[in-house]
């Protein structure tokens, strides 16, 4: 039977701040990318979402950013390796600390925002992301951009890594994303997002923007939950798994979800 | 043979901005109270003494403190009971992460200013980092003020505790510290520092800002480095202790240096 | 006729964060209090807010809190006067700075939560902020919590001061108000919220919660809009006093509406 | 007589942490770029170097910078347009308000660190800036890398300009400096920097790396402070300058020191 990992990012409120509803997620997704502090996420409010996954039973990735919290980690930064590298560490290290406070463990490391698009193709800080998790932790995996030659890079440095592909948006013959300031970048018909993630999922196959074909590696689907709607879809995209056979089930604990390559 | 511990707080320059002098107290001291980041202490500053500190075999602290970057954590402030267990993980987390990267491992925490005076009576605030400690890892020691009710309560819930005296302050009778605001509060005479730090260690005992003469647990000796009138004292102290007979020695290496009451 | 000045917090959202429905509110309010930066607002969502302030002619506050961000400016603290003074220069200046850009000046100051609360009882911490506002721009109003011991202090020090009272909440005896932690001290249900604003408008009076009658002098009315309930009463509010003929006008355009006692 | 202005960065220390010797700069300096608190500065710092500076009646630019304190506004950001004239008007409106509460106004604006080198070149973060300041106060002047796209920009949007150039820099034949990670960039001995500064102020020319003779504006000399040896450059330098009859003098205290175009 076909299986995959849905993940979504979580824990992004801050102080009296609410971002999105991590509980409905949570009854989602097998896997949930928890803030560290430097995008967002307060100490309080992440271990209470981590001991809500925990009693579900999720996998739980650390979601670490660039320290930029007005900006939300979403704006380019250029830090030197050695700043980094301490930032990954720190922000892995914080949450493994508040996931056994929590009765649970850190199993993979996905980058947020600019950070994720940055050394999704930037080889310099994609190594200094790769030396902060090898130096914290070398069994952790990295949640990477499908297709992105950081897959391979990280693989290279005797990292597992896990693919991801992404529910609601549309792909460029070359595998890359469609950038979102282009038209036809989101996909918002429910459907269609399903029709396609059980194609990518049972085929391995999906059509990019421009009509073709293309062959995808992912093991993990990316759904968001800042809005009732991106909730909706991926309820949906749940119901039409299970409806076709698909199962829902965290990486971490397929053979071979994540690779060493 | 006599031995101490010999404590002082490291790791709390931040960014661009120096402070104390990391490298020549770590040439004294055998136990590093590390700063984690929230008064203090930026990851790549913190890991770089962290290394310095594992190539001396010094014993790590996570010297965890109020969030507050501006204040440096001395003005008191009143988290709830959720923000100061979720604080308190969240800056040990860090710093092990950090200390694993480093190749050593935090081995106790030393509440950091404010906080630390707090604790040292406020026994709300004081469960709560008990309670934040025992959460994340409840073999961690606690370093706390020589005579305050914080010994006890910590001790009564499980933790480990080593009582620390201050080698430049005088005491009230009482066994408290003379408080900052009164005259005679700060000893500056390197010798009468050392001769009253040879009695405690060796006698247990004190001579109190009255005259009277007053019983100390102390199992290590906090010495300050941020000025290098501090670090003379330091210095002083150490090769006092030496020329007597006083071996310094991490109070984690020592038979019951640190116990649960 | 009887007229009475509305105000609300607002600006206050970070960042990626929202919080409360400011455009709602500043169809209901007179003044707006707008957050300074140190407990919520970013620059951007600051220039916002006051250009609809200013498309409007509500009148702007300075709402300057705590820097505690995570905390909201809701946790108690300790700054020194050479700290809360700069700070609440800094806040007023950067508010005043944004509202030039807008288009509209600074009229008065709101400080906010734990800062506001400390100030209505502890004189050296009111006399800070007093300091701090004289220094800027002693033409500013300060905004007091009605029968606190900082009114008659700041109008000693020479400030005009407008006094508040809170919509939604009961009174003590006294004319403190109850605090949040016993029963009744907030009053949920619209129609009475109106019906004691009515009559505090009109006769300067209120029924405190044992049940005596009370004076109470208030040139401003506080309403919240951080919930969709919240504005809910304020609307209703505004449309009593339309119907009972209380004209909302704001205080800085009323004869007398501040004094300098 | 010829004339010169000497800028210097001042009011770069936070909350415990010391920057540079502000009170020598400002025995040197006719005009002082005080940090505004986003990449250095607490309030309560910036009032006092504002105090000093007003009591010796030194010329106040508001030292703008990204919202980048660890990285100390040295590492490159991309905020967005609306942010980054928010970030501007924010910051100078702060320090107009502390200006104001020291007795002193603020005359020009000297972006800082990344901000500065990047709007050197980048016309779009260039006309956030200039618009930000427009928004607050367009009698306030910029100052600018001599010889940078920026200049002109902000000339023809209606900015007065003041260029600087760095005194111990070295430039290259089209009038750019010299990147830091050149060898040479840097010019150590502070005789020839006096000498090149002399023949800037009085003929308008230095001598470029590559040996050709290359023409500057320049109105003001940027002078370091935060090292004792900088300290020496800079003392050196006035003292050269009064030796061969160059005036210090503020550029706002100059006849068409800062130009329109």
């Amino acid at each position: 039977m076909a299986s995959i990992d849905l993940n979504s990012d979580l824990g992004e409120s801050f102080g009296p701040w609410r971002m999105g509803d991590d509980l409905a997620m949570l009854d989602i997704v097998t896997s949930a990318n928890i803030a560290c502090g430097f995008h967002a996420g307060d100490p309080e409010g992440i271990l209470k979402v981590l001991r809500e996954a925990a009693s579900r039973d999720i996998s739980i990735g650390a979601h670490v950013g660039y320290r930029d919290l007005v900006g939300f980690g979403r704006r380019n930064m250029d830090p030197s390796s050695a700043e980094l590298i301490g930032d990954t560490i720190y922000q892995i290290g914080a949450l493994q600390g508040l996931a056994r406070a929590a009765g649970t463990t850190v199993r993979y490391v996905k980058p947020h925002g600019a950070l994720y698009n940055t050394i999704a193709n930037d080889t310099r800080q994609a190594a200094d992301v790769i030396a902060g998790i090898k130096a914290i932790d070398p069994s952790l995996t990295l949640m990477a951009l499908a297709g992105a030659p950081i897959v391979d890079q990280a693989r290279a440095a005797g990292l597992a890594v896990v693919c991801e592909a992404f529910a609601d948006r549309a792909y460029n013959a070359d595998g890359s994303l469609v950038s979102r300031r282009l038209p036809g970048s989101v996909i918002h018909e429910p459907k269609a997002v399903a029709e396609r993630m059980l194609r990518l999922v049972t085929e391995g196959r999906m059509t990019a923007i421009d009509g073709t074909d293309i062959t995808l590696e992912a093991q993990s689907i990316c759904v968001h939950g800042d809005t009732p709607a991106a909730i909706s879809i991926a309820h949906m995209l749940k119901d039409e798994f299970a409806a076709r056979g698909v199962q829902l089930k965290a990486f971490t604990s397929m053979d071979g979800g994540a690779n060493r390559g």
